[in-house]
């Protein structure tokens, strides 16, 4: 499969066309971003760890029934996906209180949720992500109903997949952020990415944190906690 | 039925205790407050019109079976209602784009919604009111998932009722904000006040605002606007 020109350029990974209009290159960056971009950095090796873990769990998700973009990884850093319309909503769920969720209900991170909770942002820069509501996604066309079902429902079998995944490899699942897109034929797909970047992960015996949160609040050792996550997957496949 | 001590002071209302510790007199005030508080005034004859205006409304609503905490007006300023503990989630139904709506998804103010959406407030002024979903509103315990269904069926069957008053007094009802309480044998009524604090009403001819916005937004003629939609709800009664 040739790569073509680039499409897209996004915070964290580059797009570009392939010979077969339905297939695209995903090519993952170290660049880091956070606060809706305010806050700039690198993470070497990152575009990496991302990459290659991010197929590691859509080939697990797939194999338990979740239809994904996935269809070969090309190399460290770059996969064949499926084309996808990108539905703009964040798919948001938690399992226990943290970021925007500590901070918008007063909940001290680190308290575990009865039930997972599943929200969904508006995926705009421009306003924020802003949350919003099952009615609020419909009132501004973002999807059909039926879709929204379909996305919550998947969400959900997400969640309980990872958990065990990552509970096989000593971590916590606090929460993560999903995105999903239209096939051309209709059918809704996970797309994007799962990753360090868009999960938080927990050690689960010292509750350190492994993830995106290092370099939000400058911990220290972002690296490192990138790499120690790969190297418990690699060692969980062993 | 006798006035007892001072239960609690809001914003914009006193709460007396009666003899009866099923019910309670609410007393409205004429102070006005905005932006969470931080815009503080006086709007002259707001408590008369909206004591009246909400009782009004809460006998058309029983009418046509939904149920409200209005047992009896006492005065122009004072109403005898049924003491309930107060769910602490603001009820908002919306027509047309206003308000936080617009600022926060980008929508011009007037842009009339495909469908009503329906979305809750978090009730809690230190953190400024935030929006939340079904499963935050679960996973924080401020209601069963029954009452939030009851809560949902009825706000929006107050919509498609309200909107058929207004509209009978040349006025569009765009949004508006309840608050549900619990009986002490768990049956959910409506609560508190409906009124043009409460909900954003405009003539429907010249789209000129008859609300609280006026205040918001220092567009003058405050009083008058009050007093207007009291005229008109006084003439479609005669
Ligand atoms: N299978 C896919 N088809 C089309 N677009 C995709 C697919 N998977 C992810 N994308 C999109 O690729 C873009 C680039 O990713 P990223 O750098 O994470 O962007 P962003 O800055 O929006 O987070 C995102 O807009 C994402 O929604
Ligand atoms: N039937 C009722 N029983 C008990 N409390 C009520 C009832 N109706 C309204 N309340 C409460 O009375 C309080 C006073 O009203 P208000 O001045 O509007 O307060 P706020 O500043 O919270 O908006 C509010 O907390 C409201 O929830
Ligand atoms: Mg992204
Ligand atoms: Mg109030």
């Amino acid at each position: 499969m040739e790569k073509r020109e680039l499409l897209y350029e996004g915070k964290a990974k580059r797009v570009y066309r392939t010979d077969d209009p339905e297939s695209l290159i995903v090519s993952y960056k170290d660049d880091a971003t956070a606060f809706n971009g305010l806050k700039k950095g690198r993470i070497a090796g990152k575009g990496a760890v991302n990459n290659q873990m991010s197929n590691r769990l859509m080939r697990y998700l797939e194999e338990n029934g979740v239809p994904t973009h996935f269809i070969a990884e090309l190399n460290e850093r770059e996969t064949l996906v499926k084309r996808v319309s990108v539905i703009p909503l964040e798919v948001i769920v938690r399992n226990i209180a943290a970021g925007s969720f500590s901070k918008r209900y007063g909940v001290e991170e680190g308290v575990v949720l009865d039930c997972p909770t599943f929200e969904f942002s508006y995926k705009n820069d421009a306003l924020g992500d802003p949350l919003l509501n099952t009615s609020h996604a419909l009132a501004l066309n973002l999807a059909a109903p039926e879709e929204l079902t379909v996305i919550r429902t998947l969400a959900l079998r997400v969640n309980e997949l990872l958990r065990t995944f990552w509970a096989g490899c000593g971590i916590t699942l606090v929460d993560f952020k999903l995105e999903f897109g239209r096939l051309r034929n209709g059918s809704i797909v996970l797309a994007d990415e799962i990753s360090p970047d868009t999960c938080r992960l927990w050690d689960s015996g010292t509750q350190e944190k492994l993830d995106k949160d290092r370099f939000r609040q400058d911990l220290g050792r972002v690296e490192e906690a990138y790499a120690e996550v790969m190297r418990r997957m690699t060692e969980h496949d062993a």
